[in-house]
């Protein structure tokens, strides 16, 4: 059962809001130019933090891993955004592969990729799941919590495309990060055989530094827009390249970004009257799942870090070694339930809002990261739309502040937009896939 | 209160829905390739009658009057879809004006009117209202039966733009049918005010017989696609020329012509051993609102008419005369909720089925039009989306069914893209304004 979100919702009214419902018509008539300059990722979802003064996108994830958790009331909404996605590409697309990760013991993630396959079909595409587990020779039945099963098949190729059984899929949809690295089964597939999102969407390739950066390109032009401090909306983060936590390499770089954010921050809330302690969060520049992150509140903090915190910090999923590191403004989480600390995540598909859903946990804090390996959270669906602004409402009524939430998003999508025509190795030699 | 929908949707299993659930796949790459070849009209809606044994629409409406009687749960959906038309303009488009009706009595049809107005507003677009009620000099605020009020301004005309008070718009959506005539003010407009749907979309020039033309060649073809019988989902008809019922011309024609349709339809019902007898609805091709209908079982039921109902047929709305009349198969209308006739009405913005509802009306058999003037029907809006089809649920489950209602409607209003095509002025001189 799903208590009711506006519990979450209660709290003091954030100016922010009130600026975004204001603009509203000019911040559509503004998205709406910006998609016809850049391509969109076919999907994506956006976790945000809310700090009440001040809500950003901290992580842009480009192989949405929760549809399972979003409202199945709005599943019609994903399904007519899958259907604008799949028209874009060649009237003749009828059979998409979808490739997950490698986790088969996560029955929560295969009802995500369950859920991802039920939209597709929806849309009169034919579907087959295909999947890169080593050594894997037959089709793997694996049950669902919600009492179905799901067929994940052994991806093969065949000259330069890949298939599954006689299954010759037009578009392969990926729903596995590539932390690992890019299996050699996908390099050089035919051009008409459309991977999305691209390979260089991968965390073998991508790295949060190039997010970030058309992040804040794209904020201070939506500021304007909006008429505010693009800070509201834009952590602030430095980067810093060749750090070795094991070998104890890079320590005093790391030190001084640490020491330097956290200035660039405290002059904010000096500006603002924000009575907090800034914070920042230190995470590997590449790769996901929350390994490899630190909370700092001061260049200390990073400084004489026992071996255990180094050895977390060295390695990240499926054992990509750390060597660049984002060091970004942490955004206080200000919204909860009972007590329990309530983190927002937006789903899109193209560039169209479809769901979203609160992760509520309850064992840490507001300045701590809650997609930590481990964590146990509790999915809250949103329970209303986020297209539906209300200029009768007040600012942070559910609807207004969901629209908000969305807007946000849209924000962090379009930045991944950016970021993928600025990383595609066609147009960027210096890309290597 | 909206009882439970499910109650209309008992009976028998209709072969139909079968297969259309079966070609599910290839039905929508069907849609994809021809939405590819034809410009979606903005918004339209289907009446659609379900004999069991037979589903076919019976009226696309161009200018659609009920959005009110939607689901509000599925608002979002029609912003989305709303969304994806805007995008298709210019995207310089920030600003609508829509022209409805001048009913300025009818409180359903104004709340109709609120309710298009917030979905083209949520898209973030500004909306204003222009009347063409002659003679308004001020500003009209009228009450809605939510409680709300709108706000309609009298449109004035500068150079070839029109305007209300300074507001400039860059799309005229309208809501009126131009059953009175195309007014003046409407015409020779610049090109970059775009009108949605065009001129000739109304009744002063539309025609039926052009729509049905339209629909009968896309309906072969669909239903080649579904395996079908093409008159399964299309309805036999003839057209009458130089009909004047008050004169009593054109009488024997019009017999003829409801005799030999009753004739087809009859070695139909043989083929299937339909146990029915069958009827055709005469109706005047052009024009609307359901004036000038008639049910006839036999040639006789079109002789000898009295005064009464040959007024009712020479005249339809706004006083334009009938000339040209339409003989279409009667389809039965076979659902129904406690006793009463339900007839489902679709709704669809661009090429999406955003919502419906049925028709509910107690005081009239299942042999006759219930789109008629002074009927009070009771609005049921769809429970669920019609993009949900299960493959694995019964073909006359609710999700399947509404599924197969939204695979007619679209197929409707792709006949309506065709009809606007063959009968646009610009390449079809003999279209005058």
């Amino acid at each position: 059962m799903v208590p009711n979100l506006t519990t979450a919702l209660t709290g003091p009214l954030l100016d922010l809001e009130k600026h975004v419902i204001a603009a509203q018509p000019a911040i559509e008539h503004w998205f709406r130019s910006r998609w016809q300059e850049h391509a969109t990722p076919f999907y994506s979802s956006v976790d945000l933090r809310n700090a009440g003064f001040k809500l950003a996108p901290v992580d842009t994830n480009l192989f949405p891993g929760g549809f399972n958790n979003l409202n199945p009331a709005f599943l019609p909404l994903a399904v007519q955004a899958a259907q604008v996605a799949v028209e874009k590409m060649c009237t003749s697309a009828q059979r998409f592969l979808i490739i997950p990760e490698n986790h088969t013991r996560n029955a929560f993630y295969l009802q995500n990729v369950a859920t991802l396959a039920q939209i597709i079909r929806k849309v009169g595409i034919t579907v087959r799941l295909g999947s890169l587990i080593p050594d894997l020779k037959e089709p793997l039945i694996l049950d669902l919590p919600d009492g179905g099963v799901i067929k994940l098949e052994p991806v093969r190729r065949e000259g330069n495309r890949i298939m599954v059984g006689d299954f010759n899929p037009c578009a392969v949809l990926l729903n596995n990060d590539l932390s690992a690295g890019i299996p050699d089964i996908l390099k050089g597939l035919d051009s008409d055989q459309t991977l999305l999102p691209p390979l260089h969407a991968g965390w073998a390739v991508r790295r949060k530094s190039n997010h970030f950066r058309a992040y804040a390109d794209l904020a201070r032009a939506f500021a304007q827009v909006v008429g505010i401090d693009p800070w509201l909306i834009d952590p602030y983060y430095a980067v810093c390249g060749e750090v070795d936590f094991q070998a104890r390499e890079g320590e005093e770089c790391l030190a001084t970004h640490v020491s330097e954010t956290l200035e660039r921050v405290r002059a904010k809330y000096r500006e603002y009257g924000i009575d907090k302690e800034p914070f920042v969060i230190v995470k590997a520049d590449a790769g996901t799942y929350g390994m490899g992150i630190l909370t700092a509140k001061s260049a200390d903090d990073v400084r004489d870090l026992n071996r255990k915190t180094r050895n977390k910090m060295a390695v990240v999923k499926e054992g990509l070694a750390v060597d660049k590191v984002l060091v970004q403004e942490g955004v206080y989480t200000y919204e909860s339930l009972n007590a329990a600390v309530a983190e927002p995540v937006v789903y899109m598909i193209d560039h169209f809002v479809v769901g979203g859903f609160y992760r509520v946990h309850t064992g840490r804090g507001v300045d701590e990261n809650l997609n930590a390996p481990g964590m146990h959270f509790v999915p809250l669906a949103f329970e209303q739309s986020c297209s539906l602004p209300d200029s009768n409402a007040r600012p942070d009524a559910p609807a207004n502040r969901f629209y908000t939430y969305g807007v946000l998003a849209r924000l962090a999508a379009l930045a991944a937009a950016v970021e993928l025509e600025d990383t595609d190795p066609e147009f960027h030699p210096e890309v290597v896939l």
